[in-house]
């Protein structure tokens, strides 16, 4: 099949990427802020002016590359991704969509193309520990935010900076409904439904609202050796039972909603000694807000019989809840279409993880293409997708693009 | 009731000795070897001899205090127990029985009675990790032993000087089977099972086998939003049902048996990927070894149950083994029937905590009364005994050491 894109180049440019902030494991550790961080973003500035943009870094240090359109009157279509990357983090987890996103722009110049609208790339910094680069495009940052230190020790407002933005004029990057016709993201799934399925792209029907909490279980702590097991208030043991019941409880309905608890910690801890309290996490997802806080509910009702079994009691404090967020449904179409009539298969799916596009999709219709992670292994050394699978996602957009630009999307 | 000893001495002792190594929280901090634990072994030492004691430091660093029978050619009945605390403990395990040995004697003197056999009392250095006063009596202390450090970062060859012995003449303080008639010791329960019953005495049976085991769980660790719940391998969900079966399979059969986690860490442990590895520690308990093995055969049927069901392994480690010790027949029937005949209340009673009668039980018949802990808590600021409860187990004491003075127990 003949493709609008160049895949070798593509894949060259993410294999060239991940020499910044290369780890000996193999893996890329790209932290936002970092000299890797700021190196990358420096080579990113010269791979978007050989794909003919007109490049300047944002008041929020983000990447920002302009071509003009055929209609001055009309807004841009945005195209990004991010390159920073996790702590031991992987190659294509940002890199996959910034560099396709550029290979897209790339190739209609050279099939001299001019689209309608204007087009923007957007390489959005620090996308790993906050969304602060495309916050900044929505105005979300707050100057607590900005105090935020990051894994590296910096403050954003210091990493802004010493990205060559400049955080005291962050008002110059906001964006307002209406100043952007779409936003559109390839991203890694960072899950193995698509490798799993045998399916070439997934189209992203939104991404999921998470809540969490921090559970206390308070129950007695005393000797293991003295105290009969019917007297014992085992806090451990109760925990035990409300890790059971969150995967019962989670699993017992159809449908995607997750539910985890991946931190628990014991006091005092130790092998001979019956646990007196238990703090654990638990992580609730899903597309629906109500189905999150119906399971919640059912939760708190089992933490309450569990309790009052076992003689200890269960407190939850919500810490963190981000609503669901729905990909535009014109957009998903147009993404669907362009991948079957590229003779790739499809699949709609929620997306677990947060991504640029959530937050542009505030200010604009907003899409997420997703290709396959071999395995699904993501934040890791291990992340890998199939150079095939990742011209494929470009070719996606390439030709999503080019029907976007055609309609009268407002 | 008239009582052959002095409790108001007894408890008006055991609050003097508590100074020694007195916490802001009101508990107490006597770690063997520090300086509080010297002071207080020294003040031990002028309580023995205000009780007719002639008191040396044997080459272990123990205190032994010795009164002469009637009868040279027998073989010296023996009361003893510690004074070292674990740290942040409280002012009752160890003191109550070693201060009720000398009471004993002291009691004795004053009304003029001399037995047939010699007595000794012994406080016994370092019981709280590891024995190793009545473990040097025994002849069981090795080399490597002695290299071990303690809380406070003293190995115990330098502990054992530092509290006036000679760790290079451990052998003059080995004593053989036949060298002793009995072994008598009080001691708090450490448990509420007294307390909630009602009871004023607890006569000791046995102290029971421990076996302790690592338990790994591996699982593998992923995305906790992109990874569906029927993909995942989670190892948290597994040992947490592990933890469950252990509460389970433990409290199935009817007895004194225990089964206890105490300590589970998570790896990653964050509240947003799915655990990849659970440590966890296993501590089974019961006077019947074959129980104990029983017990663990079925959690292990268990864990290979739990494992296939969410795709995850277990692997265990035994790092610690105890065997169950009994208490001596005869000497519990004697401690029983004096206890009665002074108007006390008795439970016969296995202990879950090891004490120094059970390394005396190897070279000697042996004697264990449990005294009333209220709330069962021990090893803590909070750890409390009344002093009718003391004085109660100092009079079993004085009435079953006249007893077995009287027995041609050999």
């Amino acid at each position: 099949m003949i493709r609008a894109v160049n895949g070798d180049r593509l894949s060259r440019r993410i294999a060239a990427l991940a020499e910044f902030g290369r780890n000996p494991s193999g893996g890329v550790t790209r932290v936002a802020y970092s000299e890797a961080d700021r190196q990358g973003c420096e080579w990113m500035e010269e791979v978007m002016s050989e794909a003919g943009l007109d490049v300047h870094v944002d008041a929020a240090g983000n990447r920002v590359g302009r071509r003009a359109g055929r209609e001055d009157r009309l807004p841009p279509l945005v195209l990004g991704s991010h390159i920073d990357s996790v702590v031991e983090g992987g190659k294509y987890d940002g890199p996959v969509g910034s560099l396709a996103a550029i290979e897209v722009v790339q190739a209609l110049a050279e099939q001299g193309i001019t689209t309608r609208h204007r087009l923007e790339v957007i390489v959005f910094q620090n996308e790993e520990y906050g969304h602060v680069g495309s916050r900044a495009v929505t105005g979300e940052l707050t100057e607590a935010d900005l105090d935020v230190v990051n894994a590296i020790g910096k403050t954003r407002r210091e990493g802004i900076a010493f990205l060559g933005g400049d955080p005291s004029r962050l008002d110059t990057v906001r964006r307002r409904p209406g100043d952007i016709v779409a936003f559109l993201e390839v991203h890694i799934e960072q899950g193995e439904i698509l490798e799993s399925k045998g399916v070439d792209i997934g189209v992203v029907e939104g991404i999921v609202g998470v809540q969490r909490w921090d559970v206390v279980v308070e129950g007695r702590a005393n000797h293991a050796g003295t105290t009969p097991m019917g007297r014992r208030r085992d806090a451990l043991l109760a925990a035990a039972r409300f890790v059971d019941a969150v995967n019962r409880v989670v699993t017992a309905l159809p449908g995607r909603q997750v539910g985890t608890v991946g931190a628990l910690r014991v006091f005092p801890g130790a092998p001979d000694i019956v646990a007196g309290r238990v703090e654990l996490s638990l992580d609730i997802r899903d597309m629906d807000e109500e189905r999150i806080d119906a399971l919640f509910r059912e939760l708190c009702a089992d933490a309450e019989r569990l309790g009052g079994e076992s003689g200890t009691a269960f407190s939850f404090s919500r810490y963190y809840r981000h609503e669901p967020v729905r990909m535009h449904p014109v957009i998903r179409g147009v993404l669907d279409r362009s991948a079957r009539e590229l003779g790739l298969t499809t699949e709609a799916m929620v997306s677990g993880a947060g991504h640029d596009a959530q937050t542009m999709a505030k200010l604009a219709p907003a899409g997420l293409i997703f290709i396959p992670s071999v395995g699904g292994v993501s934040h890791s050394a291990d992340e890998y997708s199939r150079p095939e699978d990742i011209a494929n996602g470009a070719a996606v957009l390439f030709r999503s693009l080019l029907e976007l630009d055609a309609m009268e999307v407002a």
